[in-house]
């Protein structure tokens, strides 16, 4: 098996750096819209047949050095009882948001066999069809991430209600906190225990947060997470978006691999991070669109700085966008490859 | 006169430490609501008795130290030619946004006293009503934050538009910056010579670059425009949301205060500009929101880490939202002008 991938989470020498893209699997493929064209996006997450097949698409497309389940982060907001329907224009929309405590209280731990059985029947399926070629990452919300969707009913501008939860209703937040911290463990243990050889913990919102409220309000939990997923013995890799502000708590979040976005030089962020941390990153998705060579000034300077930590995956600082031309995706793995070479 | 404010900007000694709010005159007030009822949002902006009207209103009510004027980031995009409307849902819509040189060469470089005359206008009326009681602040976007809006033609998630343009229209891209950097300049200029005591550029969306693309593509020219500015005399204020990633950048502007938004320490910020710098900021304006006590324990904090500061001026780290509760808003002032005495 290309264990690249895997020995670069655990800090271990590797021939070179090992890269796979957020949202590797999507739009911008001609193959993935082949399939879509037939299924609606929520069926496709829950079809494991079509699921495992976009999910391998850009493994052999690309040539990455690690698969990622397709799905959707608000797989087990669903499942724990919340309405989810996909707007083309607004996104995702969770109809009767949470906003007290007796809707808490209606939410359910989901049982992953019975509530999402697509979820480890994908990776089952992956894992046979990979035949070991690449590593297979799970994923899932981080408790934060998944309680601003939650609460506000969907995407939001300022988090206005998920702050006020958190400030004026602090017990109904942390309880709404908690069972997304047992909910988050037990979705990311089933996918281990299917198959997942690695799990990304996403926290798209957390950088919303001050680094007070962030330290208050979301990191106990993840950290929680993190400490419970340890016994499963995969590595497990925690992405938080926007968080330049925040670094000096996220290293606290007990993850074996740090991944940051694009707003910052990721030399500073290892600084911050501390030179034992393992991350992944931090190309801008837009400098896909960068003629080539430009492109790979960009991608060297990322490898360059990236030797400076225990270990690094390249990855892009956020999800590839739709519009992406995959020819530069091809071009982006190919010269990561070549100049992520170690002499 | 209370010139605290501008004596803080100027980094010379003061009592207390001044405080405003970015978004201090707007729908969060009752008296605002009464005014709009009869107006919409751009003829409020160019209709200078109105308009100094609602900008004195914060003033009165909250007894903040500075006023700012009233009107709206795109005023000097509107005049450079483009059509401006605003809608509930979407925000500002500029049609046919700057994709390529033949739009960006349609642009005309406005006269402020013929296209914006409505803006000198009501900076003297507001002179004149305030009768020196506290200092006025003029306002305009930074070049990028303009370019932003004319290339998407709007608000946007991803700035690919903008993005592209930087990335394989070099050339289109600075001629668009070059065009807005000699507007904003005579824009600002002829605020100062109006009446304005200081100047704010807001760069709203710069924090969406990374470290590498602000340096080359919004920085430059934002520096330039600080230049040309520091000749008239006034204080410069140099804002930059989503700062975190950028600040060893945005250290180089030139400004002489430097506002931050919420999602960083103040004190990690005040490490990266250096102790040379005013600072302004940085409260979280969903913070507000919080019980007056733990409300006092922040603003506590950030008066007490703003110390170490060259000069600091209390702030929100975003504009004040429509959902505040004004008497929280007159606690948050009285809070810091009582914590922010100085022995």
């Amino acid at each position: 098996m290309n264990d690249t991938f895997l020995r670069a989470c655990r800090g271990e020498e590797v021939e070179y750096t090992p890269v796979w893209l957020m949202r590797q699997a999507g739009r911008y493929l001609r193959q993935y819209q082949t399939v879509r064209a037939n299924v609606d996006f929520l069926t496709l997450c829950k079809t494991p047949k079509l699921a495992a097949e976009v999910t391998i698409q850009p493994v052999e497309i690309l040539g990455v050095d690690a698969a990622i389940l397709f799905s959707d982060i608000l797989i087990p907001v669903e499942a724990m009882g919340m309405r989810l329907v996909f707007s083309d224009k607004q996104g995702p929309i969770l109809s009767e948001p949470i906003r007290n405590k007796s809707a808490v209280e209606k939410l359910i731990i989901p049982d992953v066999e019975e509530d999402m059985p697509f979820v480890p029947e994908t990776i089952k399926i992956l894992r046979k069809e990979l035949e070991n070629k690449v590593p297979l990452i799970g994923f899932s919300g981080a408790p934060f991430t998944l309680a601003t969707y939650m609460i506000e009913g969907g995407t939001s501008k300022n988090f206005l209600h998920t702050k006020k939860m958190m400030f004026q209703h602090s017990g109904v937040f942390s309880y709404l906190m908690e069972k997304l911290t047992i909910t988050v463990v037990s979705y990311l243990s089933s996918q281990i225990k299917a198959g997942a050889q690695a799990v990304q913990i996403f926290d798209t919102w957390a950088g919303m947060l001050t680094p007070v409220e962030y330290k208050e309000f979301a990191l106990p939990y993840v950290k929680k997470t993190i400490s419970e997923l340890k016994k499963e013995g995969v590595p497990v890799i925690y992405f938080v978006n926007d968080c330049a502000g925040i670094l000096k708590e996220v290293r606290k979040s007990g993850a074996d691999v740090t991944g940051i976005d694009w707003r910052i030089d990721i030399s500073d962020a290892i600084k911050r991070l501390g030179k034992k941390m393992v991350i992944q990153g931090n190309l801008d998705p837009c400098e896909l669109f960068l003629p080539k060579e430009k492109l790979e000034e960009r991608i060297k300077d990322i490898l360059w700085k990236g030797e400076s930590a225990k270990g690094h995956i390249f990855n892009l600082g956020h999800g590839v966008l739709p519009e992406t031309p995959v020819e530069n995706v091809i071009a982006m793995v190919e010269a990561v490859h070549k100049y992520g070479k170690k002499e």
